[in-house]
């Protein structure tokens, strides 16, 4: 997502509505519940995005800005502690009011002094900034509001449906093959052109030691053979945590599983669906991804071995856009690296910590990476519920270990 | 609420609708979050008490009568375990669809059915015996759903106003005295004229020491002696279970009290109010019942006490009709017993055990009350929030020690 | 256990003694751990109850007593908080220091300033009295001495023995069969002759409804009837408490029970043994033994129903004196009551709350037994791990529901 | 710790006498207890080392062994899944027997059998290579027995002195100051020479950026300055995780620390002393080392650095043989780098992952380190409680990052 000055106000626009369009399904009902801890309500997503333009831009860049509703810098601040007090995470679930429409109401006012604000300050390069960190925490949320739904619809036994599937289309994995990379120093991390989070930077050398990645994701059908081998029945394949939160969680298959008559299903944002044998595996935590490596012998790469293999590669895949948010089986079956963007984010076996010489943003927004920098792990590669224009070779993402409501799958990678 | 046969339709149209009623200045927001186990959504109240005629009324006396949705069999049935599996109490909050829309539906759908049955079966005793039990039951849940907006609304930094209150009026306390009951066999329990539920029969005999019952309850102002006191600080009026309780959750003064620039407040379903003094004191826990009674040297008379004192005066009051969901300060100031009904429900020193000779009912609807006979005390006397038509002398209402979300005050008693 | 002036000192020396010879066989380890919350270590009871005698007689009637170390009057206060802070209850367990051979140094300590002291004041009555309790609570402590024992063992897979087993005698249960009870008033609770906890007075008016108790207790042999029939997993027969109680804790059996084989066991204090069928069922919860009630038609005794059946017997039976810590089969078979008195303490459904009437001790020893009294039951009869002096007719047990590691039993009644 | 043929069984008599001697102050009670999950008893620790040879050795090499005791392959495994079941980790502190007398019997059997094969097989490589294992493994323990041993006394308010302390001698820190190494690639990790654990290899090369590394680690007196200036309450130096950890617990201080009248006092394996503000901190978790180095505006450093600055280093410094078991102040004061080895384990920012081309042991010894390469920090250097023999440069050593009674500290690094 590239801004120029002349289009700021248009991308504002564009990302911001998107946002609405992209919940306009959901009956009022859905946009209020909260699932478990590490899910948000919908409505909450559509007033902290707003509430993150009101409070890193309009109460800087507007005198005496007067806020929309002083208990809203509360109630939807998420984690931005030096920034003040904030409403416990695990009770957003229970905020009935502000209403959807009075949530609605608040984002039509923060786009109007918005809209006001960047036609006054065209070509502010400060203000485009922020702005542009604004929308890119915008799509994060995209992404967030749909993983998040399907968490919380998972919990209702009448599996609802958020967007009726139009035409799914079913294709053939091609046989697992590995592309080889000679031994070196590489450059890693974001050189600095275009939009970047912090943490992707500054690019700087890494030693590579000689590797082969897989040309492909792991499938759904490679899956249930590990299941079948008996994969979650057995100590030898697990990480030690991993082991624990198995037999603690009773795990026995990925997230959103369901064996209905013999035959696997997935719950979906279509409603529960037949397994794709040949889709990619998703919603499987890092504790899944590694367990599955060691049982077939291989292991994660790391993630400086993921980019290295991709960043060559053109982002293009399954991704939001189209509307259909689950990986499919659609390859392109050319022999080149397949769903290296897209489907599926893959998990790297590299703990999320700081490159070397890297230097979080100043202030507040300082928050919004490094403090995670503990107990995570880096994903990489982009899903099919991922703005497409939010991707790139160096995009970190990273989760806890044991999380599985992301759509996670993995990629295979081996010593030379 | 007597019911006679050519009534019984007109009856149910009633109180169903005055349940709908109730809640008709709810937001559809409103309608769906639960913010503790122990209490439900008001759209799953709507659902359930629709439920219930369904299961017990509808399945039974319509031949191939086929459900709304099956799946509500499993969704709304609340504890009946003989009838079949039900949905985790603690999630009913997650539960979005069906939409509150569709839950009116299933209202009206199921109101329709019971209708026609009614008409066609005038004069079933069997059928109108449970559709009497069926319209306590509203009844019931027509408090809690009141009981429940509240505290779901708590826990909203907002203060979110259920109702705007009307006119409050105020007034002062008669100061406390003590009416004196001689020793001997008493009579308790209801007689079996009109409706009663099952654990209030039969009436039997039972032996009462010589006892005096307070003319009031204790209200605001007296409580606040007790806290400023150090009452909460004190384990020596405290019952270890209580003290241990007080302990955990940090308790110092009783539920929905806020103080706000040293002033005592209580949250209400009117929003924030200042603290009338005069008013019985409510929201306390058993506990803090008993501890406020061994602090001023009395106890909390038993349930036969209570009902022998109170068993001869009207069942009149400030019951939920008069839409003030608040206790209040009018007293009749003529020397009589006062507040016996209305207010607040009056905790008692009784644990909630089967009277002798007690006989649950048959099949399912014995589960209603018999299996919560254990960890559980006896209230009595009807609360501001309580239909006054459910109210008699031989009512028992029942709660955990520890809950107070219920309007729970106390009057005291001592030996003579 | 009846105190005269002149034999206060013999018997103060003997209970005492008595306590130290119980534990004889145990290794110095077994004196330290604490398998659960609600147990103790021995080395912990053999301090408590020595700081009980230092607390509440010494310091009290020696001028400038000097404890013999004021640690220990925060180490081995048990639950008293109206004389000081106390060490937490869960972590007894962790204390290594002072040891064992210590702890007894600070018991002959104490009992030779006892000795002193109750040489220099023979008759004192306030003193005597005091001693008295003291010795009622040594006893209790043997008693939870032999409870926690086998508590802890059962832990270890080795299935300690802490006594060999000497003659293990087998009877035959008689036939179950009821004894009646006419309706009226009856006189319940201790008369004030010998001595009696604060609890068990005064003795008052109680109107009792016609009813039958058994002559016996429930058998290890009809309890796997209930069992083996589907008791534990058909929620109708259970309170809703003790479902939920089951469910979570997953109980299939009495405590200490183990299938070996296909053959029932049970974790004694000699060790695994195989079940004596026509031996009282012992270790279960009041749920279970509830749940029995009623599965079989019947229900539990009140305890004044207890106490008006039992009275007018001899306080014989299976007591600790026999040191076979296991309820056994032998009965007397000639149609009288059998083992009222010794074996199992039976449950009651009686809710335990004051008499009419009654009022605790003055100061810190009115928190001996009226702070207990919310969400317990009452038991009755001394079990075989109870010294027979210590039991009476109106003796007053108690414990929570779900509680099973003392040995308790029950016997079942029913209206007429 | 080098053995080679001759010395064998010389080195295996030292190791595990050692052992012994370690605890001799020990009384029997001391032995016993498990004050939290990740801490085991001492008679655990003997045993479980002793059940390494066994399971590892006498059972493979010796023909029909007979184990010493079966059960005690269960009750003394620690986490070996691939050799079997075993006894839950947090229930080790209610295991009574085998008692303390009982285990050193084990420990001289299984010694006796050791002798005698070692005698038999005089140069056999695979036997050799797995008693180095052995007593390595049994040099890991010695430290834990001394972690434990503190941990399990801290909770007895009596604070017991294991080992009076000898002669302590204070000295004063040297100023802090930085040493400075190029950018470029180098060599990290094990090359093969002497033993070394299957993670600290293979050698390889890894791209270090320019840094510069403190010359001592951070004193005790610099970290009040950090709680001071209210290190413990301000968000922003912490990581998130961090800062959960630290409000759940109300961390306001290291482990072990204790203000008594205003002076800070630290609990040690000594009992109760003032604080050495010259002495390196020590019992901090990584978040709170790491919340120090973002206050000061350094950072930690990598493992990778840590070991290219220390490598070159003699192995010398404060460690477990000289008996007295805290960090101390004595520094060289020469101006080179202080305290590299012993004092404190230093906590690194690398997380536990393995190395390039990292192979794990085969067979159930592959579980001793792999397993655990997931949420856990490397630190370096050993500490006063390790054997000097045990360490080297490569040695990683690793906790989770909330972990603190490990003797951790930690020290400075920054980019160039």
């Amino acid at each position: 997502m590239e801004t120029t000055h002349q289009s700021v106000l248009s991308l504002y626009t564009k990302t911001r509505t998107f946002t609405e369009k992209l919940v306009e399904t959901l009956k009022t009902e859905d946009f209020v519940v909260q699932a478990a801890k590490h899910v948000s309500p919908t409505k909450w997503h559509l007033a902290h995005t707003t509430w993150f333009f009101e409070k890193f831009i309009l109460e800087v860049y507007i005198p005496d800005y007067r806020h929309y509703n002083e208990a809203f810098l509360f109630l939807f601040n998420s984690y931005y502690e030096t920034v003040g007090e904030f409403h416990p995470q695990k009770r957003r679930g229970l905020i009935t009011r502000p209403t959807v429409e009075e949530t609605m109401d608040y984002r039509r006012h923060v786009d109007q002094e918005m809209s006001r604000l960047l036609a006054e300050r065209v070509g502010d390069a400060d203000i485009d900034g922020l702005v542009e960190i604004g929308l890119q925490h915008e799509q994060q949320h995209q992404e967030l509001i749909l993983m998040d739904i399907k968490y919380n619809f998972s919990y209702n036994p009448l599996y609802p449906v958020f967007k009726e599937q139009v035409d799914a289309s079913y294709g053939r994995a091609p046989e697992l093959s590995f592309f080889e990379f000679k031994e070196g120093i590489a450059d890693i991390g974001h050189n600095g052109e275009g939009f970047a989070f912090d943490h992707e930077g500054p690019r700087h050398k890494t030693y590579l030691h000689p590797y082969r990645i897989a040309n492909r994701p792991v499938t759904n059908g490679e899956f249930i053979q590990f299941m079948e081998s008996g994969g979650y029945e057995q100590p030898e394949h697990w990480l030690s945590d991993g082991w624990r939160t198995v037999k603690e969680n009773q795990w026995k298959h990925p997230q959103y599983w369901v064996n209905k008559d013999g035959e696997w299903h997935m719950f979906t944002l279509s409603g529960l669906q037949k397994i794709d044998l040949d889709a990619p595996v998703s919603h499987v935590s890092f504790y899944e991804a590694d367990a599955y490596a060691r049982w077939s012998g291989l292991r994660l790469p790391t993630e400086q071995e993921w980019e290295h293999a991709m960043e060559k590669l053109e982002v293009d895949g399954h991704f939001m856009e189209h509307e259909q948010y689950q990986p499919h089986s659609i390859y392109k079956g050319d022999g080149t690296m397949e769903k290296a963007y897209g489907d599926v984010w893959e998990w790297t076996q590299s703990p999320y910590v700081p490159y070397p010489g890297n230097k979080p943003l100043d202030g507040a927004l300082g928050e919004y990476n490094a403090k995670f920098m503990a107990n995570q792990l880096v994903l990489r590669g982009g899903a099919c519920v991922t703005p497409q224009s939010h991707i790139r070779a160096t995009y970190r993402n990273f989760f806890h270990p044991q999380m599985r409501w992301q759509f996670s799958g993995f990629r295979l990678a081996e010593d030379v």
